[in-house]
């Protein structure tokens, strides 16, 4: 339960997934190397959340991943999570350490450097940096510019926290994000949508940790 | 702190205030003898209902009313709110009592007899129930027909825990659902949109206090 040992991290959205439930992509997902899953699934009902938040527990638990609950701090106490990602409109970081305790992991959503600043002096564990290459998962137009690795870079430096980045991330285009210091990237409809979830998992992984080796290559030089 | 005692119940929708802020009516409301507030405001974020509830605990502190949060178990517990209401589709109710624990007011929504007996089974302490005569607050077409007060009385046989009747009830429909054994009634459009909310809430309150010193009466007479 080390951010900083994500690398890919899925955040679920079972109406991108073409039919199949989020449970099963999870398991797809584990099965390929995911370090940890958000239960997000913004447009269901609580109660619902509830109830796939228990079987979620049940499988990530059982394979030794991390089970993180998008916005709902309530939620991620009941199903035992083992913590919260809030953004900038969900409850401050802060009021959710008070909720959890010392032990959770709580993560907050930035895109700049001031957030990110904020979200680590508020006592965040992780970062969720994005839109790195914008996406379309959410409502945003698809067209719409991500803040690029560049961002990730600047934020990296400003921040000891670890950074996972989110949005519009594939295998091959998440070289340049762990490059730029991410820990691991968060993706829904890589591997959501993926025609093969495990192998979409595999790869991503697989490109972070690619990313990685070279990255410390470049440090050892220098 | 005990839902018998609840004579009018105000649920805030800002965006039926017309014009006017949430707290602006909450204050009107207070002045006219609410007894209890519920913080829903389903359209905001949860920053925005946590900044708002720190404000509404604090004037509902001062004039010894009740608030309670919808939905929402951990805003419940961030902003010190005397209990949750939750419906069919939020966190159970023995979730709520789990995370709020037994001190904590909690309210469940019910329209059935069936909803109602699971609800006090469950722990609740007080029930929400309507749609008694329909409604235009939520989403639901004006002409839809409600439970009427004839489903009060027979929720009110069927559980010992105190009934507050909701939906398009005003000063002048709320006498027959008190009659039929509600303690109370909850309104959002006949305090937030009307044209003096502090008279619209004596009224609301008068008509429940005259109802049930007629129902006394007649009680008294069998």
């Amino acid at each position: 339960m080390n951010p900083s040992n994500w690398r890919a991290y899925l955040v679920t959205q079972e109406s991108l997934s073409e039919g199949r439930s989020t449970l099963e992509i999870v398991r797809s997902a584990i099965e390929g190397g995911i370090d940890v899953v958000q239960l997000r699934e913004k447009e269901t009902s609580a109660r619902s959340r509830y109830e796939l938040g228990l079987e979620l527990r049940e499988l990530t638990a059982d394979a030794d991943v991390d089970l993180i609950v998008n916005d709902r701090v309530d939620i991620a106490r009941a199903i035992d999570a083992d913590g919260v990602h809030v953004g900038q409109t969900d409850l401050p970081v802060t009021v959710a350490r008070e909720l959890l305790g010392p032990e959770a992991v709580i993560g907050c959503s930035a895109s700049t450097v001031e957030e990110a600043v904020e979200a680590e002096a508020d006592g965040a564990d992780y970062l969720g940096v994005g839109s790195v290459y914008g996406t379309t998962s959410k409502n945003v137009p698809a067209d719409e510019e991500g803040i690029g690795p560049e961002r990730i870079a600047a934020i990296a430096d400003a921040v000891s926290i670890p950074i996972v980045g989110i949005g519009g991330i594939t295998a091959d285009n998440a070289g340049p994000v762990a490059e730029a210091g991410a820990a691991g990237v968060a993706v829904v409809s890589d591997i959501t949508a993926a025609d093969d979830p495990t192998a979409a998992t595999e790869e991503l992984v697989s490109a972070v940790e690619t990313a990685k080796v070279l990255e410390d290559a470049e440090d050892t030089e220098r």
